[in-house]
């Protein structure tokens, strides 16, 4: 059955958005009588049944919601800089849905070449992976900001577990860094830094380090910012 | 120092191909006397002088080769339904390459909807993302064949280790799915069969499990070919 986002999902008559109509009446030619599923992105869904269906509005009738608060994604937020090329960091929010990731949070950084916080865009590049990976959970998105903002919050995120991967070979006097994959195994909450083409510099990995982040690498070799982010997503364990 | 592919690296003077000679001349401006790294995709680099540089060919002085064995990439054999999207296939074979992956294998199934062996193509993707993640060994791209074609070579690959990942709910008695993060923990080579979009037969899954395949699962959410192939190349521990 096909399933439409609707943030605000609750017990009555619901209005879809223009876009999940259009994709009801146009694309799968629906009509009034037909059941569909809803989901809110935060765990909630309803099968209902579809009133009206007009060519951009169409409205559903929920009676009883369910709640699944088990299928929550693991408890991974990815702190990452978004990369020049927006296809790439759309696809990282693609996969990152796919695999399970709790909130993203774009940062720029000294090495950001691109700061345009295309938030919308994003938005619906998650809610389409959601859809279509079944799930119920939707991944949340914050608003771009400076990584210094973001370590304003750090230390109350991740149930104080945080880590940042990087390739900077000398760490003067910073801490080594660590496997990432063997570092996550007993955090069921954490946060991760990646950084941007051209890396963090050492001052911000000192400044992450600063607020209790565990350096970390993601193996032995060079990874495109997008490819770590969906790794490291892979490897998280719940 | 920018890195050449030039499969057939041997001590002499070796001719750059003109991709390589054009990327050298007229991208990096490099000039006859120059330091250029060459790799052969099978482990072997070299450092060599620029001897010759025109437009479209160039030419390379090496008096000696390093071998680098050890750094072999894990022994995971993906193989893998090409994908109806061309761009998500060669997505997916950039990452796995970055990602480290042995060999790739693509196969047509009976839900395949796409049967072009892009293989030049795919080719090159490998080429440029082993140098783009500084990779000395580049995957090996078998030619496209049908899945029963590869089953008849199974048996002897991957030590005799295998494993398809699909998402069919109802089994008919072979045997149950088990987890692929766990399963390969202890296989230090196995090949992995990826549905396509639509997944394998139940038919096809059984005749994986009689060469011995072991049905897995990649997590419970619904994966797309891509991402599935990405995690589980990500979820192999060398």
């Amino acid at each position: 059955m096909h399933s439409c986002f609707h943030p605000s999902l609750q017990i009555g008559v619901q209005s879809l958005s223009e876009d999940e109509a259009v994709h009801v009446s146009r694309v799968l030619r629906m009509k009034a009588g037909d059941d569909v599923r809803l989901i809110n992105g935060m765990g909630s869904s309803a099968v209902g049944q579809l009133l009206e269906v007009g060519k951009r509005k169409a409205s559903v009738s929920v009676e009883s919601l369910d709640i699944h608060e088990a299928e929550r994604p693991k408890g991974l937020m990815l702190v990452v800089a978004p990369t020049k090329s927006n296809d790439r960091f759309e696809w990282l929010l693609e996969k990152a849905t796919e695999l399970g990731v709790e909130s993203i949070w774009p940062v720029w950084t000294s090495r950001s070449e691109r700061r345009i916080d295309k938030h919308e865009r994003w938005e619906k590049v998650l809610v389409a992976a959601t859809k279509q990976s079944q799930r119920l959970w939707k991944p949340s998105l914050q608003k771009a900001v400076e990584l210094s903002v973001f370590l304003g919050h750090a230390e109350a995120l991740g149930q104080g577990h945080g880590a940042v991967a990087h390739c900077i070979p000398e760490m003067q006097g910073l801490p080594e860094r660590v496997d990432w994959k063997q570092w996550q195994i007993d955090k069921g909450q954490a946060w991760l830094a990646i950084g941007p083409e051209g890396d963090f510099t050492l001052d911000e990995v000192g400044q992450m380090v600063a607020v209790g982040a565990q350096p970390v690498h993601l193996g032995e070799h060079r990874l495109r910012t997008e490819t770590a982010g969906m790794a490291a997503v892979a490897q998280f364990v719940t």
